[in-house]
């Protein structure tokens, strides 16, 4: 049916429909060579890129230096994301994959066939290699985009998602399959996320007070990528060296991102011996800890400082050197923390008992479980699929991280020679 | 993250939530014991069940006598819809399946593992079978489900829930998994949409009214079973006979279902030699076509009836004994009728010719493409998954038929032995 509603995004949305229905139809090898393009591309506008990058920069004087980090490109990053479009090649390519699901009794012969999911609407933050990491699995899936990034990153993003359109449109594609939303006002992102039947799904990546717009404006399907506040457990059963080092790299390898842990829970017969030193070293790498009346006591023990924890503390996604610990009398107890604070991203046990581990594998709720491994390892490319587009917290579709896989869907194919149904 | 809104509907739905916990860990086989269970019950209230109907229909005489139809419940329909209940037990359960997806070379071995998605909102019309097959297929599959049905059935509908939730816990299992909405008010079904955090995926069943509600007021995941605007095409290769019996049994074999089909598209080349006997065979079956003027012509020849199509036919979803028929010129044609007014349904193409029916097998958008086979057969049971709670027309998640793993998700679960990231 036809919806003739008609704004200019709407148009725009209409024309990145037409444009992915050929996208769809192009073969692996021109969707690569449209990747290959759009990194000539980016290399070539190197200069214009980086000089729109300093501009932004200097606008952003009120950011958090966090912040003003995560928006930063230095010539390094661009190589690392031109050099991440170019690995995207080496990829299986999901489209067209048919298998048998069925024989029937009456001869048909039943099939599911990968296809794209059409047309796919980011919103993200401040962020500027999502632009080009975003564009570039989406083509590769036989998908268009809508792109709709920070508006502290505004100059950065534009320049980039000039390069994947002129990259598109070098190979022969229609560049529209690339829809970048020059418009940074909450109006245009409220209709984007607005645009039922003409956005076949949203993808949202970010914190609670964006997940809180979407709530409001979503007519569209969404997948979130939400706060991860994520969790390792030390159990009563742990090789505490081990915990110690799994406990420091979730927290401290890279504070800023979504899988790293926020709150540690510690069994109460290992606390003695375990978080004096931990936290000793935490301390030492910078980390302000939150710590219930039981953990800052064998913290102090070390002559480690601590602020107390307040129920606040359980929620909160720092991504700072900072985070919460809390002394749990059993595994018990760990698991219901975590079912009532956790936001079903990351979530580790670091145990020798397999009884143990297995339970906490079964029971938590979260896009990913690790036993005796850093959550940090919650990420597309450690996983093994190659790359993502994010990695989501919504418990249907994808849960975890999003690749190429998916971002398509699966269609019945039926094969017969003339059956009827009685 | 605790949300404490507190109404007497979010309560339930956290209730159920706690109850589906429990249900998560229950054995397959304590999971069939509560769907054999069930069966038990509704044979026992057979006699309430049936007059509680009989006070539905009773109530129901502004329905049309297709909707009154639906609403009927007679002894061998509770008899199929018992078997229906216990035939789950014999489907393979997807839950706590485990595969291996990466042994990466830092040791970290990477599976997937299904787990339900949690609670699940079912909103139907006036069918009361579909209150037992969507409560026993969700619980097959370790979900808690809210029923919310047609006012119409609503006696039905309360006779039916109960005895589910008794099925329930004659087992031992929190009946609280069950949730049915005893309130028909739209109030409470937009409350019931509106939960995000609560309903982890509604599931609408119905027309384009039903669909618009959606639209204004869900905040949870939705995956659509939306109206089937369903085409078969006869191209110019077709065998006629064939063609005939397809389009035929598309039609009449059940008026009043999605999978029918609502327009028939044909071949001009091959209009004059079939639509004069088909067109018979259909009018003689009560059919009323609508044709356009070339197909009005063909079938005048053999003095069928038929009235003016208009182009919002093209959009109609009769669920009756009317259609639509138009004259194409190609292949192409076909496809773009389909692409403009198909509700990505199903499609199917009647030919000899593969690569015609290949290129419309992978060119129509629609969950269901076939290939000399009857639209009808877009049913979960036809495509061999055993059972079904609805036909997605949701492009993500599941596209067409979802049964028992279209009601799961997959999470990552890791093992290591110490793993850091670098």
């Amino acid at each position: 049916m036809i919806d003739a509603t008609t704004t200019p995004l709407r148009e725009a949305l209409r024309r990145a429909r037409r444009a992915q229905r050929a996208l769809a139809r192009a073969t692996t090898h021109q969707r690569d060579e449209a990747l290959r393009a759009i990194a000539r591309r980016i290399e070539a506008a190197r200069e214009t890129i980086l000089a729109a990058n300093a501009d932004d920069m200097a606008r952003a004087t009120k950011l958090s230096p966090a912040m003003r980090d995560r928006l930063l490109l230095t010539p390094a990053r661009l190589d690392g994301v031109v050099a991440s479009v170019r690995a995207l090649c080496d990829l299986p390519d999901p489209l067209g994959e048919e298998r048998l699901v069925a024989e029937r009794p009456n001869g048909l012969r039943v099939f599911r066939r990968r296809i794209p999911l059409g047309v796919i609407a980011v919103v993200y933050e401040a962020r500027p290699n999502v632009t080009v990491e975003a564009a570039s699995i989406t083509l590769r899936s036989g998908n268009a985009i809508a792109l709709r990034g920070g508006s502290e990153a505004l100059a950065s993003n534009r320049s980039l998602a000039e390069a994947v359109r002129a990259g598109v449109a070098d190979v022969g594609l229609d560049p529209d399959v690339v829809l970048f939303l020059d418009d940074p006002s909450r109006e245009r992102v409220a209709e984007l996320l607005g645009a039922a039947g003409l956005v076949d799904l949203a993808i949202p990546r970010g914190g609670p007070a964006l997940m809180e717009f979407v709530d409001a404006h979503a007519r569209v399907p969404v997948i979130r990528h939400g706060a991860g506040v994520c969790h390792v457990y030390v159990d009563g059963a742990a090789q505490l060296p081990m915990a110690a080092e799994i406990a420091f790299n979730a927290k401290v390898s890279r504070p800023g991102v979504c899988n790293a842990m926020e709150t540690l829970l510690v069994h109460d017969t290992v606390a003695d011996a375990l978080l004096p030193s931990l936290g000793r070293r935490l301390a030492d790498a910078g980390v302000v800890l939150h710590a219930d009346e039981r953990a800052a006591e064998a913290l102090a023990t070390a002559g480690v400082p601590s602020v107390p924890a307040t129920e606040a503390d359980w929620d909160t996604e720092y991504l700072a050197l900072e985070m919460a610990v809390r002394v749990v009398p059993s595994l018990e107890a760990a698991l219901a923390h975590i079912a009532d604070h956790g936001t079903e991203h990351s979530a580790a046990i670091v145990s020798d008992d397999a009884e143990a581990a297995e339970r906490f594998l079964a029971e938590v709720d979260a896009s990913c479980v690790l036993w005796n491994a850093s959550t940090r390892f919650n990420d597309g490319g450690e996983l093994g699929l190659g790359a993502e587009i994010g990695i989501s917290t919504t418990r249907m579709h994808a849960f975890g991280p999003m690749s190429l896989r998916e971002l398509t869907a699966e269609k019945f194919v039926v094969r017969g020679d003339g059956q009827v149904r009685r």
